[in-house]
């Protein structure tokens, strides 16, 4: 099969070079003419993967239109805010009958739609041919050939197959999923957890209380997704669960990282500039909250984290908080 | 209200301060004279909690009629084996209409009754008057008080009302559930799941691999659970998901840390050698995997577990197992 990957980043590269190992002819597309030279005549990444080399059966190039010729599959892994500004050019290129899959997490901030449905929308495709992929999937240890699983999400069902099959390998195994919107969620709010869970550490708590917060973060993850009509399992498979401990537990999260700062005491600013940039979670905190606020679900944990971040409540403060909350049963719905 | 904590190990001890500092008169009973003479005269169990200074409010003692003597609460922290034999001379002191917590985790191996079961039966308690606590619960960190959050079951609500008002304080939250089967098969498969991450782990696999195991482990055990009439929330939940995420990503866990030596290379013998002992989840997998077949369950991860330990696999052959099985969709249900 004939796939085209968009994006030439870790993530993009990384899930390029698992299409090849599947037995696909990839084409990697990237604007950055240096990467995709060094793709082409040494097999690797440098800027992105060093170390890596990418398997055979992998080309790479800065030319549109001869990415995308006749490609079955396209993948798209490029910055999500940006998503619909670089896809829209793109779109006369397209194949007929091709499948789209989006490798993007968040929602697009000035329309808050998934990025699924940006996918969709921006090329005209009908919502069956889109998938996603997410799960607990570090690019540079699927580079590694560590095996790894993951999530393949879409309406349709036989959509979701023809992408698993098309990724399947030795190290790489995708379980499908017709939950997009549960999927999609669980990779927008984990960053936001992951930033509870930086706060709790940087403030010196241990394996209990990230543990805690892992786990009732994802409750009123699960909660809002029920409350949007998601799937209960989405939450507690490799999407959700699997994607928030893998984000939460690895310090290389740029949201992980930012929310250790905070809790050593930091201010957002300063965090911010010693993280070497924001976090994606930052930003969707409030909109995650908002959207909770809207449906009537609680979410103390993001409320929290909102709290700490935006309005300058003492890291003390969130703990005490959420530990003085009336005493009540465990549990996704009897939470509400 | 006076409560009687049996058992004056790590766990024994931490809960004992927990209770004090939530307002219990609270009574400490051991059969070692030197810890019980430790905390009564220095306020410390130097033994197994150096560095922590206990709460007033809790007294030690190695007479049991002394200790049990009209106690409301009394509360099991003793090893799970020998449980039985410690707890049945210790009938003829309980005070009446007493409420029995079992903190012990694992299964009773010469009958396979749960824990609370035990309690029951050889005090001949009605179970309704039975709890049992588990969740992300290190001692260590709970007795510095960092902020923890737990499970307190019984199949009787006003019972676990009771237990939760009875330990509830500042840094440590208890969420009551009904689901006693629930509870105590996590805190039973959770060591197997944590022998399984270890292995990966000393075969040089990152937080992929942790987190998938850990999902995927989760899904096996919750499959296990339904078959047998637990609810599917508990697994999620504190003592579900939150014992799992502490118990496989914190170095503290003995089945974690013997896996690790397993997955470098070693046998059963070497990494029970340079363990310092056995772990509770290599006698065990054995009987989860039993008791999986006999209910009809597939648990792909326990299996790999008991093939490594106990016959002879190559750790990489157990990889290879798990990731080579069938394309399929995610789920409790569907991967039946």
């Amino acid at each position: 099969m004939t796939a085209t990957v968009l994006g030439s980043g870790a993530w993009g590269t990384t899930f390029a070079a698992v299409l090849a190992d599947a037995g696909c002819e990839v084409r990697l597309w990237g604007r950055n003419p240096d990467v995709a030279a060094d793709i082409s005549s040494t097999r690797r990444n440098t800027a992105y993967l060093p170390d890596i080399e990418l398997p055979a059966g992998l080309t790479a190039t800065t030319d549109a239109a001869q990415a995308l010729a006749g490609a079955q599959l396209v993948v798209v892994a490029i910055p999500s805010q940006s998503a619909r500004a670089t896809l829209a050019p793109l779109r006369e290129h397209l194949a007929d009958g091709v499948v789209a899959v989006s490798l993007m997490k968040g929602v697009e901030l000035s329309t808050d739609r998934r990025m699924s449905e940006v996918v969709a929308e921006v090329w005209g495709l009908p919502l069956d041919r889109v998938a996603v992929v997410s799960g607990p999937n570090l690019a540079r240890e699927i580079a590694e050939h560590q095996p790894t699983a993951t999530v393949v999400s879409s309406s349709n069902e036989d959509t979701a197959r023809f992408v698993a099959a098309a990724c399947s390998s030795s190290y790489f195994r995708p379980y499908t999923n017709s939950d997009v919107v549960g999927v999609e969620l669980c990779g927008a709010v984990k960053n936001v957890i992951a930033l509870a869970v930086g706060i709790a550490q940087g403030r010196g708590f241990g394996y209990n209380t990230t543990a805690t917060v892992i786990t009732r973060g994802l409750v009123e993850i699960t909660r809002l997704g029920l409350a949007l009509g998601a799937d209960a399992e989405t939450f507690s498979g490799l999407a959700g669960m699997g994607d928030l401990v893998a984000t939460c537990t690895s310090p290389l999260s740029r949201n992980h990282t930012l929310g250790k700062h905070i809790g050593t005491g930091m201010s957002l600013d300063q965090a911010i500039a010693a993280t070497g940039g924001t976090a994606e979670g930052v930003k969707s905190c409030r909109s995650v909250l908002e959207l909770a606020q809207k449906v009537g679900v609680d979410m103390p944990i993001t409320a929290g984290v909102v709290a700490v971040l935006h309005e300058g409540m003492p890291v003390d403060d969130m703990a005490r908080g959420l530990l003085s909350r009336p005493q009540k049963s465990e549990g996704v719905t009897s939470g509400r």
